[in-house]
């Protein structure tokens, strides 16, 4: 048999058939449907990294020459110099990352590219360039949450002693500390890094040298590539797939991710939500710096809080990309589908989106002019403190839920006066319970409610301060 | 006060402040973060239409004169040209696409350009071009619908008579027409078509002339605007949202279509399903084309149906949009909210994906080789005609119950033996009832069961061949 | 071979096994995992509809015996009185609403009831039980949407004057009529019953005489059973479906209901959200009748909104049952799977959530307390008038964009000056520009305003009124 | 005042007024709409823990009487053995599991019931009570996972040297063991396990403390009530909630649980697929046991896998479930809003899923009849051992690269031919490259192809026990 069609580099010959087997090449249309290199190329430095990896390991199980492999890391060094110049040629016909990469290192080093994917199939290279990516991502994550969590705590410390209606269902309920009302999202994205870590865990483990499916029948050392790839517990000990079917099939770790982001987001609404509240007219509790809000086309008064909105917003975007992937997954048999290339883009999207979202709210919540005299004025308006007289009135003998109902009383009589529970003179309010005496307007005043709750997690500005003092020492050795 | 700022052009003094109002430029974050411009500006051809079905109508009411609206036609057919010769420069800094060519148009026409916004808002305006450029979409989507469905009739005619296992529960059921089969996904793309036909008569109302959101002191002729835009009702009415409000806030037209395109998807997973399974060496009943398939970079005998695969994958990316739109509406109070400019990439990237989609399989129809013996083959595997056999029974005087109960007795005799119902002989079917004459066999025959099931919407080639006619003439109308 | 097994009722003896091709009972365990009866019960009267359908068109084919056709009759009479009675014992080991009924029927009526099931098959039973069923609850929301529109109306009319705050990004944006407001919610709510119309031609037709998924040997006439079933469009044609693939598959109409009830959930939840908003103490615009709202078990002084922040809630429970059954269908392969049984919770859920919750918002319109006061008060906060000073400037000459400028720099100073736009004296305006004169005053007040966007779909009174007349009318003729 | 509404039982008045603040009982519908009483009473056993450690705290720090801790013990050992015995009345007016408990508590033992909620609220007693369910719940999963992985393992074990094609693109790819191919799926669930665990260590933190969002004016010792509830780290340290709002507001931990559940869901699809498949007359590599099958209403000859189609269809139901939470608490501002009552339906629902699901697949597992001569057989279809040849002649010396495109001739070859690439004689074989040898064809065999991949993680016979003896050890432990 004529070995011309052999000798050459069948990468390069693509344009014409897939392989040998093809007696036509692909359509335009589904080379354009069912290429990945626009966006896959993202991947390139990881890409790279996992065949420097298995090559080293190619040489040391003596698979690999030296020669070859010095061919390959020299040949790999110059594409990566490629692409950080923007002049490397991604080209559609070579459909994704990998191959790009692999034709161009058979072009600069000729056959020692072409022995580079020995033992190896694009199945595990794949899912081993995503997890080296994600997890460098998530670590950037981790950075931006901390960020994040620290400028909250600036603002929350500045805040401690500033008084707000505490709102459930939106109706003023009981005094409570700005500062510690936003420590509470500092609890929020504290459990989102603890997710994330979580994530990591499982991201953080080497499907390479499952080959397709199967494994190889290559002496293969892959706990050496995965030590390479910095892939190991706490331990040290090296953390491989340990099923070969398994490892190129799996996306899990992609969905729990984004399971993750989307947790991020629901926080972010919530906070978006608040701010977008607070500086409106009818609550005028902050203000937004200039440079995160913009105007109208129209209304030349407007000054809008876009970034929160848009953040509202971008939440949908996250949660649909969970959803995509999930419906992605579910109901595939083994092994590798190639719906399984459809898991980057929403992966893509979701960790740009939580990048610039992070980095944002960091940014702008330094940025926050906070109104304590409005926050105050609200705080008087619906009976914050009845709880407190409840209390008192538990205090003086009676069984809560009497207390409770006896003030339900007094708060309907204040209504109708016009007046707030602190406004009502002692003998109006004795007349609820002869119990009532001089002392109890103490518990009544905003200040005096506050600095009552001095329990642990409680809003008296002792407890923010512990938190804060607490959150510190946390992130400080994050 | 100096005039200076003031008789600049506002929209070039963005990049210092958003408005006088402003003491700070948005941060560069900022600015990437909410500008759309990088993907909005898909919408240019219907923000001039927009513009100037606007100008026109503002002209005939008297409020811009004849001089004023030549030069902004003329201003836009520049723009047009530059555009779509590839040298308008766009800028991050006009956020949008309104403000690029507003602020290009003043550029080239001068006052007059600044005049065009006189009684509208970017809140209309770009409900007015997503709806505009939706509705173009909608009609190229109808007519790839039609393609898609045509090349499968064409198919489904030249296999009304090749036998296929009919199955339920991926059991063996009862044989069916390939071509009846093929006619089942028809049914579902013709109702892909109704429900983008209903989507479109409530995508093709005019919001402009809503103004920010509570309309406008101009006296606008809003329906002259929606009869030059061409949004009529059957009956030749102008289409105008009622309500400014309404106008302004509503982004049901986004979910309803993504979620017809959602059921575009769902039947395009389903025959994917079903092509991916036909062409595993396990059922073998089709082959793809190869250029519908790849290789693989390790298995040199794969030929992977990649582009059904893909497709089915790509389900999930639509869905998630679909998810994503949802969630970003829900709880948002009136009128407009910033939040919206996240309707725009979910509602673009799925009317990408069902154009690629469904042009790919309308092309990939026509390259199905059909294998009728190994679909015949299979059909005779699992005992398909045992319904027939039970309604011989019940045509020989039994309740279709006890038919039911007495061939399943036949069944268990027919597996022990390893033979089919057919091949059992007459003496032992008489065995389990005695009404069982010679004419039994006609019956359990593939073909004869096929030719039974001659009803409307039934399987017997004259069936497949009236719903072929039927479908042929629904299309030429459409 | 004996026939006792045979001679008996099938049905009754599935609890030893399914049928004679069974070795064994069904495990307890998968009984009640597989078994549907408990929830699909509730398909009680459509399966008996469509079960008399059959069996009177089954007679007049000549298939059925006048005899046998009166016993069904007779034994169903009965049964829809034990089942209305509570009577009727539903059994576990009869899987289903379908075998129970019939199972039954063969009791009262013996041998005639077993050949009720002639010519169909659980398959294209159960798609017509579904369906009929979903046809009437249809007509109830159709029903429950005009009572929710007739209250909104009802409201509208008589705030026509009422002055709000428009907000656009929750910032004061122009002054709008509260009725105007209200409105926008009967136009979302008008576009659901336009979307469940749609929905209802594509539910309303049949898929009986499909049987298993290839249709019949008996010579049914679908289109008999479809007319007696009210299955016919509005020129009088039966709707039957087409081909008995799609007609046993098909779960379009769940998807499609539920996307349409989605977006019924998400307006429900965005004007929630703003009664919620509306009602807490910052906005004070509205108040709840005491009997929809609930109290706290700590805080005596609460009264909370909790029907409307239950409804914003129960939109996930909605939206959820649509993922849920997208992600069923995606990637089925034809005809019917076992999976479909998942259809019918989703679908029964998200009827049951929107019948209550529409029927609870009609009847809470009617007990909003407005607050015209606290709106009007709150609209003098943000400048609402801007927007007309600038329309002002432009009737004087100037170009809208430069109109924008100069009021930016003039709403600076109000700021500044803590006064409104209307409080600022002419000789200060006219600092901004000279062309301003006495005449401005009447367009920055809120009520001028107002009156002044007196165009199709504004919020001037004279237009709400004439919404209000236009409702009126179409909500008569529904 | 008259002293006589207070002196009552409040909770026994709610029928006419929610508290001495409300002018008229809450409507019928809306009692229905807003209690939960019907489906959170499930809730009751933790309701009852958590109400039990609070008040032994609350007399340890002084304020509850010895006498009241005793009453309170008393009364609720008397509820708990009504409860059990299916006598104690669950009241819809009295809304919820809380105050029906605690309603019957004072009924029974008088004003010690009234002092149990002395310093909570019904807000960090609903988060105490879920998160305490949930635990055990998760536990349970926990010990259902272990038993699934068990049973596979044990199947995997006994099939260890069974023959299975392994597939990409469901395209015949390379031979593998059929025990390897059930320990992807262990591995799979026992990622499963490990998500759970973490998930667990956030749901195991105590919210009481918190009241109704701001902590209380009580000297509590929280950290007293995480260890009596449990809620202690590794260490032994209480895990409290650290902050009151975020306590009262977060649902996190249901979303991360149901998403944790979707992902089991999604491996149980992707099992279910997998059996669909074998189990079809075109694969027919197993069979199901008759119990977890039924037959059709039909088609006599009918046996269908309904377990697994149900699993992958209930997948959805979880899916959505998790969608419908995200959903819910998008957007909403701290600190409890009533939304989150609709929490529980779907956390109930998933866990009910989940239970089921995976109880039946661990019966079911062992239910399975392996058909090792299907299996093996179709593994001769697709030239599995392609993959072998190319590395043969990596071996004899060529690159990879130029292997695979030798190889993909040789295949094409053996189509035409229509033999397995074994088939062909050694000369043929040497046409495409003549360092072929004798010695290829040991490669070529199944067997030979699967013995080859004995490296970590490869579906070698020998790496299938040593993963079995690692997933025993494993699970041993836990």
């Amino acid at each position: 048999m004529s070995s011309s069609p052999i000798s050459d580099n069948q990468l390069a010959n693509k344009s014409q058939a897939w392989s040998a087997l093809f007696s036509e090449p692909m359509s335009d249309l589904v080379k354009r449907y069912t290429a990945s290199v626009f966006f896959d190329k993202r991947l390139w430095a990881a890409d790279i990294a996992g065949s420097l990896a298995h090559a080293e390991m190619l040489q040391a199980q003596g698979i690999l020459s030296a020669e070859d492999h010095a061919a390959i890391e020299r040949g790999m060094a110059q594409i990566k110099s490629e692409i950080e110049a923007g002049s490397f040629e991604w080209k559609l016909d070579l459909e994704d990352v990998h191959l790009n990469i692999e034709a161009r290192l058979t072009e600069l080093v000729g056959v020692a590219g072409k022995r580079l994917h020995t033992g190896r199939s694009r199945n595990d290279q794949v899912a081993t360039d995503v997890r080296l990516w994600l997890r460098g991502e998530i670590d950037e994550l981790s950075l931006l949450l901390n960020a994040l969590q620290t400028a909250l705590v600036e603002v929350a410390e500045k805040n401690a002693e500033v008084i707000l209606p505490g709102f459930t269902h939106l109706q003023v309920a009981q005094p409570v500390s700005f500062g510690h009302h936003l420590l509470a999202y500092v609890e929020m994205f504290a459990r989102d890094s603890e997710r994330l870590a979580d994530v990591r865990r499982r991201v953080n483990r080497l499907p390479l040298g499952a080959a397709a499916l199967a494994g190889t029948s290559y002496p293969l050392d892959r706990e050496r590539v995965a030590r390479t790839l910095g892939m190991v517990d706490d331990k040290g000990v090296a953390c491989v797939c340990q099923n070969s079917l398994d490892a190129v099939s799996d996306r899990d770790f992609a969905i729990e991710f984004t399971a993750a982001a989307s947790l991020v987001m629901v926080h972010v609404s919530r906070l978006s939500e608040e701010l977008i509240l607070w500086m409106s007219q009818a609550f005028s509790f902050i203000d937004l710096a200039d440079r995160f809000c913009t105007g109208s086309s129209i209304m030349p008064q407007k000054k809008n809080p876009d970034v929160p909105e848009l953040a509202r917003g971008k939440t949908g975007r996250v949660v649909g990309h969970l959803m995509g992937l999930i419906t992605l997954m579910k109901g595939q048999p083994l092994a590798y589908n190639k719906d399984n290339q459809e898991d980057k883009e929403p992966l893509f999207d979701t960790v740009d989106t939580l990048k610039d979202t992070l980095r944002i709210f960091a940014e702008m919540a330094g940025g926050i002019t906070v109104k304590p005299e409005a926050m105050e004025r609200a705080a008087l308006k619906g009976y914050a403190t009845a709880t407190d007289l409840a209390d008192y009135l538990v205090k003086k003998g009676l069984a809560f839920r009497d207390a409770h109902e006896i003030v339900a009383h007094a708060v309907k009589t204040a209504i109708q006066a016009g007046v707030d529970l602190s406004q009502l003179p002692l003998s109006e309010l004795q007349k609820f319970d002869a119990r009532i005496g001089e002392d109890v307007f103490e518990g009544l005043s905003l200040r005096g409610s506050l600095e009552a709750r001095n329990i642990l997690g409680g809003t008296a500005p002792a407890q923010v301060r512990a938190q804060v003092a607490r959150h510190r020492a946390r992130l400080a050795q994050a």
